[in-house]
């Protein structure tokens, strides 16, 4: 009677290396842990490790800053190489104050540093990683080549960890997605008592990125997938760029 | 070897009064539904039926609005007796558009319309629901009778449904906490490749409340407690209020 949908955090994907064929070692993980892989599942990805597989790691020794990225390192206090990586990222700088460097991507995504993350990828201050290049295509490419390796038809959602304008503490949101509609929509449905609802829309790949993050833990790196088992949802194919406010509406404008 | 957390919904929690005692009412649920408490459990309960217990209802009819309640109520183009309800719940406006009306509630939580809300209460314009009046209380309270009742040291999550600044739709997040950490604290630790993690640290609280509400579903009325089973946490006696970004952090002072 009482529903039920579990989380499952794999723990046995290997360190991810350029090139990594990422859904045949998620089949294998799910083989070797005994969890397989069924249709209706929802993937959820470290987008970590699909930068890792895209290549997606920089050496700082080889970044020639330029003037702008050396003005903002002195505002903000980073290293200008860094700022120059963060800069490439970005459409747009939000926000440059020190210690805190806040972008919008050229995916469209407002947050901190572009995304560029120096955790899990060498152990050195001088190497870093970005964002994947286009997390949609990559959460796409993946649902497709688990189709193929296991005939499920599966939702993917890559997921990201955010910090938020206005509470504490980060948590995961989803910046890929493929095979799930990104809002569960309520708008002009009448709740339990008649009433009509007039705004509510849940970002239910949000939730779902937040809730596998409770079992990636540390780095993402040691459980950077996990699968989200038995949650109904609708199976369309948006872009996770929805997520993303556009300015106009944004609360502090 | 797979990680696995269990989300849990209750599926047979009456329609809650004032007055309720909502700890009984979740144990004879999960009784009912073969679901059991454990210790170790995390019971997150929906802000609402709370709010509903502790008889947060109002009536518009019997509300006279301010002066003020009325000049905003123009800008904002709501009705001047919900607008009344809402300064009283608030320490101030930070935001008043056409359509928005973003404050900070005596809690700290910068919300729209602080949270008062008609969905679910009556089926009536004329009628709405605050927040619960100390959310942290609250889950206390449940958690303290929950042990009572059966002998399990739970963790209690009181969740609502927030719209973010920057990003579209809204997500559950927590807004009162007992027996479990907020965050889990990774600055200062070490990666797996040995770097000092510098800012890391999630908000569980947070995600642990839009976990639950993947199973909580429309109105979070049908299913208005969920049970987060086989996560491992720290149990710590902490505000939610930690949650809440002090102004001259916020990302768009």
């Amino acid at each position: 009677m009482a529903k039920e949908v579990k989380i499952i955090g794999l723990e046995s994907i290997p360190e991810i290396k350029t090139g990594d064929d990422i859904a045949k070692l998620i089949v294998e993980a799910t083989e070797r842990e005994g969890v397989g892989i069924r249709s209706g599942d929802i993937v959820v990805v470290a987008s970590k490790i699909i930068a890792k597989a895209e290549g997606r790691v920089i050496y700082l020794d080889r970044v020639v800053p330029s003037k702008r990225a050396i003005e903002l390192s002195n505002i903000v206090g980073k290293d200008p190489r860094l700022v120059e990586i963060i800069l490439r990222e970005s459409r747009r700088v939000i926000k440059a104050t020190k210690g805190h460097l806040i972008v919008e991507t050229k995916h469209g995504i407002v947050c901190a540093n572009a995304g560029v993350d120096k955790s899990n990828v060498a152990g050195r201050e001088d190497i870093v990683l970005t964002l994947p290049i286009d997390p949609d295509r990559s959460a796409r490419e993946i649902r497709y080549r688990l189709y193929e390796l296991t005939g499920c038809d599966v939702a993917v959602v890559v997921s990201d960890t955010q910090g938020r304008p206005l509470r504490e503490g980060q948590i995961d949101v989803a910046i890929g997605v493929s095979g799930i509609n990104i809002f569960r929509d309520y708008r002009g449905t009448k709740d339990l008592k008649g009433y009509t609802l007039k705004i509510k829309r849940i970002a239910i790949v949000d939730e779902i990125a937040s809730a596998a993050e409770l079992v990636m833990g540390n780095g993402s790196e040691g459980v950077p997938v996990a699968i989200i088992r038995g949650l109904l949802f609708s199976s369309k194919e948006e872009s996770a760029k929805l997520l993303n406010m556009p300015k106009e509406r944004w609360l502090f404008k």
